[in-house]
């Protein structure tokens, strides 16, 4: 594998049947040049969150088909789930792994995105790196009110889609597609079961209340495990570094008598996400990634 | 760079004069299929720590170019440091790095220590997987007394060397060539002046005091620096990880009034030992090393 390397990870609306994340997952292990690096399912959520890496052309060929099958297989009229959405499939981001730069992502992105359209039906919109309105580089006003209310709203000119059609698809709803950098998400479990508790920690921390500037995060309800979450996206680890994220949930929980059960990365997580938070919790002093021996014989093996 | 593997990180007994540490070093800059990854002179222990990765012919090549001018540039009869040594070229270690096992390094390794002992006139002790008498499986038997006992005591048959002339080089001593997993130089330093308690933890936390079975350590005055340090080898860090370690010296420490400054890894370190310190401190549960993407690229871009 050489040339440039983008990340892709497709957020789709089924985290309960098997058979139809079977169907989703498939394209992505038979197509030469892509690499499934990660799939997870979540119930809760009901929600399907796969990780790629693969050289730009293979990944959109697998992602098209992929996406057929989700758009066969989920209805959006009868879908629920714990997780923010719009549609079917839900969210396609690409990001830069190897060789290739944010900038150098967005047209590809815009690129895709037509042919998406095009051979779907579905409509997209475009977020953050290559969004075409300053307003929808946020996902969550893309988002907004989810498919439930999009189904009214789509009509109203600050709603309309950035490309294809102007309305819903009948079932698979529309799909944000974008460019970004490595997002990673970092789920806090709480032994509490007061959901009101968990919102207010994840107001608290994120940057629309005042918290980390590159934070995004809600309450969740775990219901099959007893716990609440704090559901973290972090944007951008270099600015908002996980233990710090960690540290200020652990004390906003403590503060109310509640105790951190455990934490979880949801997919993939660069190196040095992790690096900085050993750095840390070790008190290594003047510590360089280029001390980690993985990373240099990726440098030697990779090439450029 | 494609087959074997090997990362070799020679010690050289000098940390102080610029000149002679470039002319040891030189030879790893220059030879293809070596690459240099890292090289740290420390003035308190005098030493020279080279860390190297790379195909075993042309590795074994600039080793013995170097050898020669760490023979020619240091005299071990005014040789002094806070650091065991004996011998101006004072360990050379293999150790598996990709598309090699500990026991295919073994012969390589013992055939390059006769090669070694033959053009440098150095007598050489085997150590760790490559000894050939069990107990200097462990290095610091062979390095019992340091330099100044093994110029009265090399005559006797239990501190005979294993390969070459059975006395020392009159000026560089003997070397110490093994094969062994990786090593994790991790040196922890107290806000405290008692060389007396570095020793005491020191002594406290290794395997012959009763520690962790796999840390070597000892205590360090850092004059320069007006501290004292826990200077520790983890020669397993799956089975005593960082962490651990770490957190017992500091409870050491507190329980003698004493506050950890900082701590330092010295040279290289595997990845999965500082994603395995990121997991404990973020409680991170069920995590994986295949979700770190930069581990996941190494194995789409290195092969086998």
């Amino acid at each position: 594998m050489s040339g440039a390397l983008l990340q892709c990870v497709p957020n789709y609306s089924e985290g309960r049947r098997q058979e139809v994340i079977d169907s989703i997952v498939a394209p992505f292990k038979k197509t030469a040049g892509v690499h499934l690096l990660d799939f997870r399912a979540d119930p809760d959520h009901n929600r399907l969150v796969v990780t790629l890496v693969g050289n730009p052309g293979p990944l959109q060929d697998a992602l098209l088909e992929s996406a057929a099958a989700a758009i066969a297989g989920i209805d959006m009229r009868h879908h629920a789930g714990a997780h923010p959405r719009i549609g079917a499939v839900d969210v396609i981001p690409f990001v830069p792994a190897r060789g290739i730069t944010l900038e150098e992502c967005v047209p590809i992105t815009r690129e895709f995105a037509g042919r998406y359209a095009r051979e779907t039906g579905v409509p997209v919109y475009l977020y953050e790196a290559a969004a075409l309105r300053p307003e929808r580089r946020n996902l969550e006003t893309v988002r907004k009110g989810q498919y439930e209310a999009l189904v009214k709203e789509i009509g109203n000119p600050d709603r309309a889609p950035d490309i294809g059609p102007p309305r819903l698809h009948p079932t698979a709803g529309a799909t944000v597609i974008g460019a970004r950098q490595f997002l990673v998400a970092f789920n806090i479990n709480l032994k509490s079961r007061d959901i009101g508790a968990a919102r207010d920690i994840a107001r608290k921390i994120r940057a629309s209340g005042g918290g980390f500037s590159h934070v995004k995060a809600v309450g969740i309800d775990l219901e099959n495990q007893g716990m609440v979450q704090v559901s973290i996206n972090v944007t951008d680890y270099r600015i908002n570094p996980l233990h710090e994220v960690f540290a200020l949930v652990k004390a906003e929980a403590a503060a109310r008598g509640i105790e951190v059960a455990e934490s979880e990365i949801y997919g993939l997580v660069p190196a040095d996400a992790l690096i900085a938070a050993a750095a840390h919790s070790l008190k290594l002093a003047d510590f360089q990634p280029a001390q980690v021996l993985d990373l240099r014989l990726l440098d030697l093996l990779g090439g450029d």
